[in-house]
């Protein structure tokens, strides 16, 4: 209908909303191996919101996945597309919430929640590309973006239904009031020294002691402080490599264990008392992570060992109960698993109200990316301190993103560019889209051959 | 391969994993509207398990969703295909069980839940649709087959991850012990007497004041001591509206309320106290059911008035911690949200071991149809009892079932033919089928012709 369409226009809108199958094949090296999970895909179901202001911008963002179903994902992103299509840029990026409730709020696809799993992923796909696109249009990393926005502005980003009974509105301004105070210093000491990180990738659960013990080594000569050990298949085996991990590393190094919620509750008493010798310094999933009072009852009995939970947990709710039972004692918040930003200042606004330390999942496919932003901000204007925090860390795949997190020992260096850092290389994308990448189609070619 | 494909198969397979979208458009005549659902197109995701067996049988099941995301539903199904095809029908259906655990084990598609919303609603409907054909080929109704089980070999049917802390196989074994007790002579009463059932029919939220109160006479006429409204959106309505249903209906029909999740838990405590001079006989979903000490504190505030949820809660972990916390006087099982028959058997058995009455979810497509089996296996071989137990009852879609359910002076009838009566009728999947059934092609057409 338009008559002149190169033209830039004064009120852009969202003119398509892209979806990819991304898979990466990592099972071939057992990267990414735990109790639960012995041969993940990583994978991720990626959307790019494109717009007709011809500013070259876009707002990515993804949910990652292991692998089999992430067509349902992204699925369920095109399930998305009708509500942001036609959306004015200006507006969405004034309001990223306004998205987040509209999505979270389709009664009908509500119902395939409410707010948990596939449906939930999706929308916080779809709420963090918002945010992307919103901060590239400010010209700042995500990060700084939100350590500089309005409280109040903050405050009405967030959906504070089921949570106003612990925490409301004036509570939540009141921390990110207090969280602005000293704020400059902060991000000077952010720039300079990074946010620290600790290290998964020594122990992934497929590895041979050999290859722990040395990678295990590598992490504290890079200058990483906590490393983490997969846990739960076998505990004769768990015994033994927490052994040489605690030897390889010396004692001031903290070593964490997780189990990826293998356990009920007795077992996830028993093994991480059998592991206790060895000083882990948390226990991280010791159960499904719907079980709030099931992690509330561990974090009693095992003691000092500290209880750790969050990759897995589906929303704001799960998490507001499990501080109101002091059933953790670090929350590990992930970018890519509940309804996005929004919903993510929530659960940092719930951690700081009950003054629990998080100390976000990342890894996978991108979630390092993302997640840097969410903690920066938590220091420079919420929290503001690092200590007993620390973001995850896994060195892999993070070649195939424009902005890669960059590391400097130990420590997560903040982000410069503008945006969420959550953009895909071109050439990545087409080399492992699924199943018509060309490393896919090489694969299956490959396997043919064989037969 | 095989020579002889006409011959029946002596170890016949799963050769055909079928699947449907199914959509009615019930947002027409705002039948099921609520306070979260005002537009409901009430839709199934069908799966049709088939086999080389040629006895003409097949296992049916599916998952209910309100419309927008049925195609999501259809997604996950199919991401089940590969683990059922080329099963032993003999092996499934002497262990459904197995179907069950692989399924929810798939560590891949786990990562989507873990057990809750899309992916798990899934499992479900294959592991219906996998008991449903394990029902006909020893031809008996569900609910008979369940009672006539033996106890050790239900037990096996259940995975005790994540609720072995306060119900072990042990303690299972114990209750379907003594359930069985008398169990001959429950199954004459529910023969000849059937089921009690409440309506919902009444008391939809977008109905006029006229309509609620023909349709309550109607359900008291018909048999009914209860009945349900709708509330949530408008507390002057809901005043004015629950005054005419009480008078309507006269002080000896219990009335249930439901609010569909609409509130946090101090607005449905403070809501939930203006009705109660209407003497509601429960509150149901009165805040998201993820909110288990949510509940646990409006059941504290509201009583006498009794706390309802169940049909949005996601799997047994949180039912288990509803009743750990003595959050709910009323668990209302669904029988396509969780993971099928085999998670609800473990919820009944939780429901047992708590003493807490359940009163299932029904209404949708075909809930009410799948759910009467399990609320009468509880009767006759498990709970023993009906006292304070009604199966919801709405009274719409039931023409598109093989066997809808029939209703007999406000009881539910046992059903008599095998199976878990979970059979659409053929012609209502032709008309139906989204996009591409006739209806919604002559939908199209006319929207096409107006413009």
């Amino acid at each position: 209908m338009s008559p002149t369409p190169q033209v830039p226009s004064t009120d852009p809108r969202i003119i398509a909303v892209d979806t990819y199958d991304i898979r990466f094949p990592t099972s071939r090296e057992l990267d990414g191996s735990d109790a639960m999970n012995p041969d993940p895909d990583y994978s991720a179901a990626y959307v790019v919101l494109r717009t007709d202001a011809h500013d070259g911008l876009e707002g990515h963002g993804f949910t990652f996945t292991i692998g089999r179903g992430n067509e349902i994902q992204v699925a369920a992103l095109e399930a998305l597309r009708p509500h942001l299509l036609g959306r004015s840029v200006e507006e969405l990026c004034a309001d990223p919430g306004s998205v987040s409730r509209d999505l979270v709020g389709d009664s009908q696809l509500r119902w395939l929640g409410p707010e948990k799993g596939v449906m939930h992923m999706a929308i916080g796909a779809v709420v963090n590309a918002a945010w992307d696109l919103a901060a590239k249009r400010a010209e700042k990393p995500l990060w700084q973006f939100l350590s500089d926005a309005e409280p109040e502005w903050l405050v009405g980003q967030i959906d504070f239904r089921y949570i106003a009974d612990v925490l409301n509105p004036d509570q939540a301004l009141g921390h990110l009031r207090r969280g602005r105070e000293g704020a400059a210093q902060r991000t000077d000491a952010l720039r300079e020294r990074g946010y620290p990180a600790y290290t998964t990738s020594p122990g992934w659960l497929g590895y041979s002691d050999e290859k722990l013990i040395l990678l295990a080594k590598e992490a504290v000569a890079d200058g990483f402080r906590q490393v983490k050990l997969k846990v739960g298949a076998d505990l004769e085996d768990d015994i033994r490599r927490m052994r040489v991990a605690r030897e390889a590393v010396g004692p001031d190094i903290r070593i964490a264990i997780d189990a990826n919620q293998r356990w009920s509750v007795p077992e996830a008493v028993e093994w991480t008392r059998a592991l206790a010798e060895f000083d882990p310094y948390w226990i991280e999933e010791p159960t499904s992570p719907d079980d709030i009072l099931g992690h509330a009852e561990i974090r009693k009995a095992v003691a000092p060992v500290r209880v750790a939970t969050g990759e897995h947990v589906q929303n704001r709710i799960i998490f507001k109960q499990l501080l109101q039972m002091s059933a953790v004692d670090v929350l590990q918040l992930d970018a890519a698993r509940v309804g996005g930003v929004n919903e993510n200042l929530a659960i940092l606004l719930l951690a700081a109200q009950y003054a629990v330390p998080v100390c976000p999942h990342a890894g996978g496919v991108g979630l390092c990316e993302l997640v840097q932003h969410l903690a920066m901000f938590d220091f420079v204007a919420l929290s503001g301190t690092t200590e007993n925090r620390v973001i995850e860390y896994v060195d892999h795949l993070h070649q195939h993103f424009e902005e890669p997190v960059r590391m400097v020992a130990g420590h997560y260096a903040a982000p410069r560019a503008p945006g969420f850092s959550a953009m895909m290389r071109p050439e990545s994308i087409e080399r492992y889209r699924y199943p018509d990448g060309t490393f896919w189609l090489a694969d299956e070619a490959a396997k043919e051959f064989k037969v």
